[in-house]
């Protein structure tokens, strides 16, 4: 039956994820292997996703891949790491003498078609999400039924987390191979319901020091990361484990702004020194500080990533207070149905006693918008043929 | 003779030194001990400078001081520190036996008059010179010749390091009270006499968070700064030391410029966290690094201390094109000549592959002027009594 089929196709989607405990620097750069531990938060994919079609046939003569309707080299390193991986692990699962023989054969080309729910130009971490998927959809199509870390970390290191909803760890591991260094889910979506999540997309036209070059310019440089990543990425894993599991939101919130500091600190003590936080990412950690010491605990929490971008964690019953405080101290030069994209969130007034708390001056148009979303599941397969993003003729349904 | 004199009366300078091995963090808070060694350079009093006039007679009945032309609370902690360590010191000369007897009684109160010849406003670290120029000049009328450090630094710690010109370092000393923690010169001012220094005041309405409140949380809470302290900074002192002997300005310049970094790195580890640097601080570090990656080699540094302002170190064959890049990525809203203070520097032309490196849209009105200055000698006394900031009746000359 299966070799009577033109093509087999295979259709999926995957979150983006934000660590809390952040990942920075590899002591492998070939394999992806990191110096140390981190710890993540699956974001919604109703919100944030990648979709990606894979398919493969008897009939393509090469290995090919759209991102986003434009064709890409199929060559770059990374992805043909992933490649290998997958097809190392089909092989193995045929010659272990599995009972479910290969439908199709491993030397049959893969076309690959990707595309984003979110604009890349955001600066959100794309890579993973984008791996994730390709490996989620790999697998698939050709039969692996493995752990796929290997396979997404090779793509991108933080990919790994990618590949499981709610709150996930990727376990740096001790071995040179990196077959210990896996990504596991500490707890699911549905753990911690009342967490949410808003993207605060910061204006800037500055192109920011990508994370490949720049983690291996903090690894080479900085001895303070070298001393976190060995000294007190330990404890903080399992302090934001903790968290994690007794829903401590105020302990979660300090942990996660406390390490989303230190990165960004051993960032500056690289040198070349990397800065991803402009003068509204330190707007915005300065409002979240205000606004939790006017009500003297930890309602909200920041993290940045390699970019100017916010990501905030707080609870739904302070999401609207929150984004009412972000629209006083950033006036949106959009207005308000386009500002706020994602879950609904009901206006409500602020207090005079907040805004004075707030203080500084407001900042009009320092953020462009915000994406409010929730935790979310992992991976998913969709079975609706007309999902796919690849026709018939394994060629891109629509051209962008 | 002294007795029939009504009003002892000095006037004495003293200068701004900027660190390339940053103080950040006291081990006591009383005592002013720091957690690590520093050095700085001393720069010139033809363009930065504070000059303070001390008078003590039998007339006054209490301790007053002006700051310019304003007077101030004299009761403030750390201005009686330096009053009470000023009259133990001659105290002790005095029970000492020595043959020259105090020409007016320990009992005697003061007055002080002192002003700043640049804007406060400025950032530029004010303190230092102040308390360095009020310790010299209390010792002075007091007719105390001991080392001065201790009376400095209970004023401002890094007020001993402007207590001597050139290369100076301040030992941190191990000492519980903090005897050994006193500053000392490297050496003199005339020994690297290339050298210049450029101060790049930045526009900013942002007032600071004040360099004592901030390096109090930083060692509460900053991780990073512990380990920088007691695991790098001594390897650094040494380094920093023979970079200075050797006239070793790529050396020197790296270290330099890593050592700020670092500093700023611990201030963003701080929770919550320190940001000292803004947007254009940020591209005044891009431009220098661009700025030697043409020249393929180290041929300006920057240091940044607790506010936005870049302090530059270059060699004076370097100055006039230095400058020129300055102007050109940050065009200047006031015109040519007040743009540029201090020490003169010819126009020059801009290679079209040097404006090609620096690449970056120019960001017009960031830097409000430039302060060219040089290394200079330590505390002098004016001997003119036309310079004097009080009057014979012991009040200030001039009202602001």
């Amino acid at each position: 039956m299966a070799s009577e089929k033109r093509l087999e196709v295979v259709t999926c989607t995957a979150p983006v994820n934000i660590a809390v405990i952040k990942y920075w620097g590899k002591r492998d750069e070939e394999l992806i292997l990191p110096i140390n531990s981190s710890l993540s938060v699956t974001l919604h994919q109703d919100q944030l996703k990648t979709t990606t079609t894979a398919a493969i046939s008897r009939d393509f003569t090469e290995d090919r891949i759209w991102l986003n309707g434009r064709e890409e080299d199929v060559g770059q390193p990374r992805l043909q790491a992933c490649l290998r991986e997958i097809r190392r692990l089909a092989r193995k699962r045929g010659s272990d003498g599995h009972e479910d023989p290969l439908p199709l054969s491993l030397s049959y080309k893969v076309h690959v078609a990707s595309v984003n729910n979110f604009p890349t130009a955001a600066g959100l971490a794309s890579s993973a999400a984008g791996y994730a998927c390709l490996a989620y959809a790999l697998a698939r199509v050709y039969g692996v039924e493995s752990d796929l870390s290997e396979v997404a970390r090779r793509g991108s290191g933080s990919a790994c987390r990618s590949l499981y909803g709610g709150f996930v760890e990727w376990q740096m591991g001790e071995r040179a191979d990196g077959k210990d260094s896996i990504a596991r889910q500490l707890a699911p979506e549905s753990h911690w319901p009342e967490l949410r999540v808003l993207i605060l997309v910061v204006s800037t036209e500055k192109k920011p020091t990508g994370s490949t070059a720049g983690m291996q310019t903090s690894v080479e440089t900085s001895a303070l990361l070298r001393f976190r990543a060995e000294a007190l990425v330990p404890a903080r894993m399992a302090e934001m484990t903790r968290c994690v599991r007794e829903r401590d939101f105020q302990a979660f919130g300090q942990l996660t702004m406390k390490d989303s500091n230190q990165f960004h600190a051993t960032c500056m003590d690289t040198f070349p020194p990397i800065s991803y936080l402009n003068d509204t990412s330190q707007r915005i950690i300065h409002l979240v500080h205000c606004f939790n010491a006017h009500h003297g605990q930890t309602k909200v929490a920041y993290t940045f990533d390699a970019g100017a971008n916010a990501v905030i964690f707080t609870l739904d019953d302070t999401v609207a207070e929150f984004v009412a405080a972000v629209r006083h101290s950033f006036p949106p030069e959009l207005n308000g149905d386009k500002f706020l994209k994602g879950l609904p969130v009901e206006p409500v007034p602020l207090s005079d006693e907040l805004k004075a708390a707030l203080g500084t001056d407001p900042t009009p148009g320092g953020i462009k918008y915000i994406i409010a979303t929730q935790v979310g599941p992992g991976p998913q397969v969709l079975d609706d043929p007309g999902a796919h993003l690849l026709g018939p003729d394994g060629l891109p349904k629509a051209a962008a």
